[in-house]
Order: C-alpha cells, then sequence, then structure tokens
C-alpha cells in the first residue's frame, strides 16, 4: 500500500486548496484504489482558513455575535481545533473587505471583533491562538482588536476611546495591563505571507490602502496615523518594530499582533504545517503532492510549495509539484526539495482559456504522473 | 549505468527530430553524465528523410544527375546504409513542390527521376529500397518513375511516351516487363503515413492538388487522368488497388508503389524502427524518449510515438513522450503502451509565443522529468 499526503495551496482564481486536494485524490484513487490518501487543504491565513484547518483536522466551528467593521452586531465565527486546546480565527470573518463592499472606508472601520473572537476562545479553553491575518477592511494596527480584549487607548484630553484608522493620530496612551491579563498562557501566531513595514512607501497605508478605498489624501493620512502609534508604543512600551516584516500586514494587523498580543508572525505553510502535525504525517509517506498557480523563487517567502520542500527534504519523501506556470530561475525550487515541477498546461492557449479546462487538465495531469510513477516503479 | 533510446519525432513548425534528439542528450547529460543515449531522429518520408537515416544508422551519401520535376538535368541524392544494401530514396529529392516554387503545375511534373535514383541505387547493389513519400509537386502516380525504370507507355496511336498528370489520360497500353527484371530481388518500402485512396474527393489530386497548384478545374483533370490509369492498370495488370490506403499519396506515387514496383506501403515509424533494428537497440534499455508537436488518438496511422509504443510495451521499457500538445481522448496511448505524457507548456500562452520558446521549454521539460526520475528511482 503506498502513502500520499496532498497539501496544495489554491490556485488563485481558479481552484481552492480543497477543491485540488478532492481533484488529485479522485486521479490517485484511479490507479491506486487501495492508497492511504491524506488530504491537507491549506489556509493561506484568508478567507476560508478556518474551513481549511477544520477540513483538514476536525473540530469545532462557533459562532457568536461580535462587532462588526462599522462597529456594528454581526455573527461572525471561527474554529477549535486540536482536542480543544487550538483556536483558528480569520480576521476576515469580522473585518473583511467583502463586509464593507460598496461603503468601504479604512479610516473607521475596526478590527474590534476580531479581540471578541479572541477572546471567547480564550474563555473556552483555547491555550493557542492562530489568527489568519489577509483580506482585511481595515487599516488600524489592531488597535480594535486591542480595545476589545483590554487595552485602554486614552486622547490628549484623557478620555478613553477606540481607535480605528483614521483617529490612531489622536492616541496619546495606551494602557495595555487588562491585555496582558488575558493572554497569559496563551500562545498567539499570526498568519502573514507578506513583508511590508508598517508605514511609509512600501507600508500598509500606501501598498494596501487604495484597494480598500483610501483616496491619496486618505492614504497619507492613515500613514501618518500608523506613525503616531508608532512613535506612541515606542515611548510607552519601548517597542521599535515598525519595521519588522509583515508589520504592514491587514492594516498594520501584523504590527498590532507584535505589539499588543506578542504574538509570531508566521508564515502561513509554516503554521498550517505545524498545526498538522505534517513531520509526523511524513512518516511513512510515499509522495506528497503540492502545488500553487504559479511557482517562482523570485518570492520564496510564503510560497507553499517550498515551505513543504524544507520538510520533505529533510524526510527524503519526494515531493511533487502540480502547478498552473512554471516561472524562470526555478533551479532554485530543486535545490530545496522539490523532487518534480509538472504544469497542468497540456495544450498552448492562454491563461483566460487555460482556466477553463484546468479541473480537468489538473486531473489528467496527475493521471499521467500516477501512470507514470507505475511505469517507474515497476 | 542507464541506457537510453531517443527517437521523437518532428515538432513540426518549429524544431526537427535530430534537433530534439540533441536537446534532449544535453538534459540527460546534465542529470547523468555516465548514461549510454542512443539518438535517433525519425525520417518521416520527406524533405531530410535520408539525412536522419544516415544519422541514425551511417552509410553513404550518393549524388547523381538526374531529370527534375520539369524533366531538366539536375543534382540529387540519395542514402545508403546498411553496409551497402538499402538504399533510401526521399522523393523530394528531385520531385519536391519546393523545387517548382513558383511555377508548380501538377500537369506537367514528373516524378523520372525518382526512378533514376531508384535504378542507380539497384545498380550500385542495393537489395532494399526505402523510398520516402511526402513533399511531393508531382500528380503522375508514379508513372514517371516507373517509366524511368523501363516501363513503356504507350498512346492511342501506339506511340510510347512518359505520362505526366495531364496525359495519363492518353495511357492506351503498358508494358512492364523492363521494369519487372530491374526489381528482381529488389524488396521495395514506401514510407507513407496517410490513408488516402487515389482518386475521387478523398483522392491525391482533389485533396493534395490545390497546394500543389492546381486550380479547381485542373484537380478535376487529374483526378479523373488517376482514374483512367486506374482502369487501364485494372485491365492490363489485373489489379484493383485504387482504394488501398495511402494509394493517393504523394500525387498517386503510392499507387505507382504498389503497382508499377510492388512496393509495401508501411507507415514511416515502422520503417525507422524496422531499419535501425529497434527491438535489438531496446534490450538493456531503461527508457525511451520519443514525442511529437501533438499527440492524439484520432489518427493513430503514421503517430510516431504510438508506433514505437506498440514496441516499448512488448519490451517493458517505459516509453516517455514529450510533446507540444497533449489532445483529448488519450488513454488509448496509455493503453498502446505509453507510460508517460508530458507536454512542454510551461506557462499559459499561445502557440505563437509558446512555439519561440520550445528549446528553452523542451530542456527544462527533459529536465525536470532526470530530476523527478532520481528522486522516484531513489
Amino acid at each position: 500500500m503506498s502513502k500520499f499526503l496532498l497539501i496544495p495551496d489554491s490556485f488563485k482564481g481558479t481552484m481552492s486548496s480543497e477543491e485540488i486536494c478532492s481533484i488529485m485524490e479522485k486521479a490517485i484513487r484511479k490507479n491506486r484504489p487501495e492508497a492511504e490518501i491524506i488530504s491537507i487543504p491549506v489556509a493561506d491565513g484568508g478567507e476560508g482558513s478556518v474551513d481549511a484547518f477544520l477540513k483538514a483536522m476536525g473540530g469545532e466551528k462557533v459562532t457568536i455575535r461580535v462587532k462588526g467593521p462599522y462597529f456594528e452586531d454581526m455573527e461572525a465565527f471561527y474554529g477549535i481545533i486540536g482536542a480543544g486546546r487550538v483556536g483558528v480565527i480569520e480576521m476576515s470573518a469580522c473585518a473583511g473587505l467583502p463586509l464593507v463592499e460598496g461603503k468601504a472606508d479604512p479610516r473607521k472601520t475596526t478590527t474590534y471583533g476580531v479581540g471578541q473572537l479572541m477572546e471567547d476562545a480564550i474563555r473556552r479553553g483555547c491555550r493557542k491562538l492562530i489568527i489568519g491575518l489577509g483580506g482585511s477592511c481595515t487599516n488600524d494596527a489592531g488597535a480594535g482588536a486591542a480595545a476589545a480584549m483590554g487595552a485602554v487607548f486614552c486622547d490628549k484630553a484623557g478620555n478613553s476611546f477606540i481607535p480605528t484608522g483614521g483617529t490612531l493620530k489622536n492616541i496619546e496612551h495606551v494602557d495595555t495591563s487588562g491585555l496582558l491579563s488575558q493572554l497569559k498562557g496563551v500562545e498567539l501566531v499570526a498568519m502573514c505571507d507578506i513583508d511590508n513595514p508598517l508605514y511609509g512607501e512600501k507600508g500598509a497605508a500606501h501598498v494596501f490602502g487604495p484597494q480598500k478605498g483610501a483616496t491619496p489624501e486618505i492614504v497619507e493620512e492613515l500613514d501618518s496615523g500608523l506613525q503616531h502609534l508608532d512613535q506612541v508604543l515606542q515611548k510607552e512600551l519601548k517597542l521599535s518594530i515598525a519595521e519588522a516584516k509583515g508589520a504592514g500586514s491587514a492594516g498594520g494587523m501584523g504590527y498590532g499582533m507584535l505589539a499588543f498580543f506578542g504574538a509570531a508572525l508566521q508564515m502561513g505553510i509554516d503554521t498550517v504545517l505545524d498545526t498538522v502535525k505534517f513531520d509526523e504525517l511524513l512518516v511513512g509517506a510515499d509522495y506528497v503532492l503540492s502545488g500553487e498557480g504559479k511557482i517562482d523563487t523570485q518570492s520564496i517567502r510564503g510560497k507553499v510549495v517550498i515551505g513543504i520542500a524544507k520538510r520533505t527534504k529533510k524526510a527524503k519523501v519526494p515531493l511533487i509539484a502540480i502547478v498552473g506556470d512554471i516561472g524562470d530561475d526555478i533551479e532554485e525550487a530543486y535545490e530545496k526539495g522539490v523532487s518534480g515541477i509538472f504544469s497542468i498546461n497540456r495544450v498552448a492557449v492562454e491563461y483566460k482559456d487555460a482556466r477553463k479546462r484546468a479541473r480537468e487538465d489538473l486531473y489528467l495531469t496527475v493521471d499521467n504522473i500516477m501512470r507514470y510513477m507505475q511505469a517507474i516503479e515497476k
């Protein structure tokens, strides 16, 4: 009997990770009906991450009422996996861009609900929280979430308030003592695949503000708000983390995760691999199949296939990458441990036509690899 | 040490078989410097076939003066391989379409020179002739070649003449006795990958006449000429072969090969495989790499990869097909013995862009297969 681990990233805009798992499984099953096949849909921290973790590991989906992006009441969810000890939250559940369609304004939106989800998970006994940053409509650097969990932000007049992107500039003082007691004994990991710093040209406001509805003027306003927050925290908490890689993710939520919550920012794929205990699953595995929409080595950070390769190489299990496009200069991918890279492009057509036949092409590509495997192993 | 046989078809319009062999060899050599690699460029019966055989087997290239398409004197060549016993002729050498560029007229052109090449090869001791049909500018059903080797065609008035496409209709009587004595003890194989009958809607004139310069009126004239020839030969030689598969190839040369020369019409790839003694080369081989511009199973006849699969399957050697496009419904290819089919399409672009990067893509595709092989074999 042979053992296969399937752990593909989504092909963005074409197929979800879960869908790819199911197509791969079908093609493998056809060729090796008796195979042990373990499917691990990959969470990227954005929408669908909670479901991916639940699918991969089993667990409970918790729905509670929290504050939405505009402090409105709404239902949001998170997951509890790992026998009740690990809470999985995607911030887009209550601070996601689709929630403010047509009325996006990153000056006014809050991550308050995210803090409520975190608090609920801790109250239910979770001792580790995984928070997916991604797809947010906010620019409050996590101040809303921190407030929900007990941090107190005061303005010049000494009045407490809940800062949003547009009012970060009014913060004069922060008291995090309430927050810290909440977090005692809780490990936090934030999934974050980007490198941007908190502010400046490559910061949260400049790079991601426009897609959240910010005009050039608003971008400047948001950027100085983030700078101001950092100055306050530098002074009050003796922190210097604005340049940390990923601080600028999710409207500065990466920064907030570090500053308020003492979280570790980790690549999504590493979080997934650690959480599903991938190294243990690798024991006795014959093949790992992964993949992504395009493999290249220009941006190694955040790349699913490369993240997996580091582990499979150590465990000496062949890693087969099945991808949409194969970029130039992928020598490094092999060096890092990928055994073979196969494109699903079976005919020479443009992407707009290729995507329509992607499911069938993926199935036939895996089928071909299985047939070939059979012939070679003989 | 591992042994590889490389026997790819050309990727029409992109890379010749010989070029593909050399790229494949480079990629294999990089991964397995010590491998034994045997390259067999595939002759398809058209231009370049003689060189392909000479490259694959070694031999002598003979150049002699013969008649060209318009009975003009010209230099043409053929090859002698197999220790002097096998002559290889491509009819395009003296009856090819490029020779009449700007003055093509299939009513007037002749295969006379082809007969002269055949005669010369026999005179030099060849006991087997391989004649590549393909790329011709003629429509004389091989009557010219037959005349060159001793057949006598007479008109109503009893005068002998050398028929061309436009004068086949004047044939009243044929005497093949001179021809037969020439051919005694000589085996003839014509390479022919198409199925068309001699005349009619799917016949030589209707299907291939236009690309040789025939107007619709001329096509009708040529078609009735072929019909007339067949009526004469039915009566005089008691032959009924106008419907034979391939009779309509090369302006009816397929028919002439059967009728005048008693040749066997054989798929090009089978001719190549037999000639290079492929089954003997397969002994001890670890992998065979083949390929073609597009693999599909709609037209199995003439397909290089499928032709090879029949042999590799019997010998239980894995056959890897590396192709441009992979057609639909290729299940049958696997059933016939192909172990794996890999497209060189590494990014989703149209053919016009894909062809520009075909060489690099082919190299990287073979490189990937070699790396993967290494990982799987471990």
